[in-house]
C-alpha cells in the first residue's frame, strides 16, 4: 500500500510542478525536466549524499513511467486542472507525509543516526521543490512562507519517540506517522499556520 | 579520434561560457567557475549519480588542462571573439553531439537501461549549460527557446534504434550518431525549429 | 588545535549566513536551511565529487550541533550582531583559512593530483556561499567582487610548494598554510585588492 501512496505523491509532484513551469512559459522540454526535477529532485540529493548510488530512479524505472505519465496529464488537461484545485493539493500532501517516511527508511537502513534520519526525511520531501524555484530563477517558497518542511522535522521526531518508546509493527508506524504529516498540513493550510520572518531592527 | 572530438567539444564549450560570463561583468575568478562548471558540469552531474567517483575530470587532468585553455584563448581574445561566432557555434555543436554519445556509453558501461542511458546522454551535454544559467541568475535557456535538448533525445533513440537491429561496429556507430545530433542542431538553427511554450488560457 | 579552528570556521559561517538570510526575510526554517548550506555546502560537494560519502556532517555530528548552535546564537543575538562584525569577520576568515587546508588534506588522502586536491580546497572553503548565494537568488558574491577564492588558490600552490620542497612537520604546516590564507585575506581587505571585469569592448 506505501508503494501505492508512493506512486500517488511522485504524480502528484508531477502534476503541480509541471502546472508551475507551464505558467513561467518554459518549453515542453523545460517543463518535463522541472516535473522531474520536483519529483525526485529531494530523493535523489539524499540517494547522492548517502552514497547510495545509481540513484533510486536509475533502479525503478516505474517511478520515470509515472512522471512521463503525470507531465502528459498535466500537458492534456493544462486548461481545467485549476478546477482540480483542491485533489491536486491532497495529492501533494499525501506525497509530503509518504516521502518524509521514505527517506526517514532509508537513513535508518544506512545505519544513519536519528538526527540525520530526520534530516534526510524533510530532505526526500521538500527539496526537489526547492529544486524547482531554482530552476525557475525563485527564491524557494518554502524558505519564505510556508511550515511545509517544518511539519516533516515535527513527524519526524514524533517517529522516532513513537519507535524508542512503543512496541510497534514498522508498516504501521511508517502508515500512522504519514498520516499524521498529513492531517498538520490540512491543518497548517486550514488555519494559516506559518513561521514569521526574524526582524532584525 | 573520438577523444579528440571530445577535446574540441570541451574547449568550445568552455569558450562560449567564458565569454557569457565576461558579459555579466564577473571577474577572472568567476570566468572560470563558470567555464569550468559549463565545460564538465553535466558530466559531473552523471557521475555522481550513477556513482562513479572520483568524477571524470579529477581522473583525466587533461580534461581540465584544456578548460583553462580554453579559457585563456577566451580571456586573450574577448575583443575579437564576436567576429569567430560561427566556428564558435561549429565548435559548441560539435560538443553538443559528442558529449551525448559519451553519456549514453557511461549509462551502457553501467549496465543502465536504455531510457537511462539516453537520459544520461542528455545530462551530459545539456546541463553544463543548466548550471551556467543558475550560476550567473537566469531561467536555463535550455528550458525556454531551444530545441537543444529534444535533439540528443532524438538522437539517443536513434542510437538504440541502430543498436538493437544492426550488426554495426560500436565505433562507427559512435561516430554516426554524433554526426546525426550535429546535423540536426544545424538544421534546427538553420530553419529556426523550436518547441512552443503550452498556453495555459 | 585544528579540529578547534575549524568548529570556530563551521560555527562563524552558520552565523553570518543567518544574517544573511534574515536580511533577506527568509522565515526561521529557511534561515536554519541557509546556515547548514553555507557552513557545510562546500565540503559535502567536495565528498559527493570524490565519492566519500555518507558526506561528513553525516559522519561527525558534532558539525550539526555546531551549525545548530551559530544559528541559534545569530537567531537570539540578531539585533545586536552588526556591532560584532569586526569579530565576526575575524572567525569568518579563520574558516576560510582552515576550510582550505581541510580540503587540501581531504583531496591527497584521496590520492589525487596536487592541482585536483588545490581545486577541492577552494571549494570546501568557498562553494558554501556560492550555495548560500543561489539559495538567496543572487549572483554568486565571490565570482563578482572579492579575492576570497583566489586566495584559497594561492595558498594551496604555497601549501604544496613547500611541501615538495622541505622536511616539515605535516601539523605545522597545515597550520602554517591557513596563517598564511588568513593573513592574506585580512591584507586583502584591509588594502582593497580585488580583480577587475574584464571589459569586452
Amino acid at each position: 500500500m506505501f508503494y501505492y501512496l508512493n506512486v500517488i505523491g511522485t504524480m502528484a509532484f508531477a502534476v503541480s510542478a509541471s502546472l508551475t513551469a507551464m505558467n513561467k512559459k518554459l518549453d515542453p522540454f523545460g517543463v518535463f525536466v522541472i516535473a522531474f526535477a520536483t519529483s525526485v529532485g529531494g530523493g535523489t540529493l539524499r540517494d547522492v549524499l548517502i552514497g547510495y548510488t545509481p540513484v533510486g530512479w536509475m533502479r525503478d524505472l516505474n517511478v520515470v513511467y509515472f512522471i512521463i505519465a503525470g507531465f502528459a496529464l498535466a500537458v492534456i488537461f493544462r486548461k481545467k486542472l485549476d478546477k482540480l484545485r483542491v485533489s491536486l493539493f491532497l495529492f501533494d500532501t499525501i506525497g509530503l507525509g509518504v516521502f518524509t517516511l521514505i527517506g526517514i527508511e532509508r537513513g535508518i537502513a544506512t545505519g544513519l543516526h536519528p538526527v540525520i534520519c530526520v534530516a534526510l526525511g524533510t530532505m526526500t520531501a521538500c527539496f526537489g521543490g526547492v529544486i524547482r524555484d531554482i530552476l525557475c530563477n525563485e527564491i524557494p517558497v518554502i524558505f519564505r512562507k510556508e511550515i511545509y518542511a517544518t511539519l516533516c522535522i515535527v513527524g519526524g521526531i514524533i517517529f522516532f519517540t513513537i519507535r524508542n518508546n512503543f512496541d510497534i509493527n514498522q508498516d504501521l508506524l511508517y502508515i500512522l506517522v504519514s498520516a499524521i504529516i498529513i492531517v498538520l498540513r490540512l491543518l497548517a493550510v486550514r488555519y494559516k499556520w506559518y513561521l514569521a520572518p526574524l526582524d532584525r531592527y
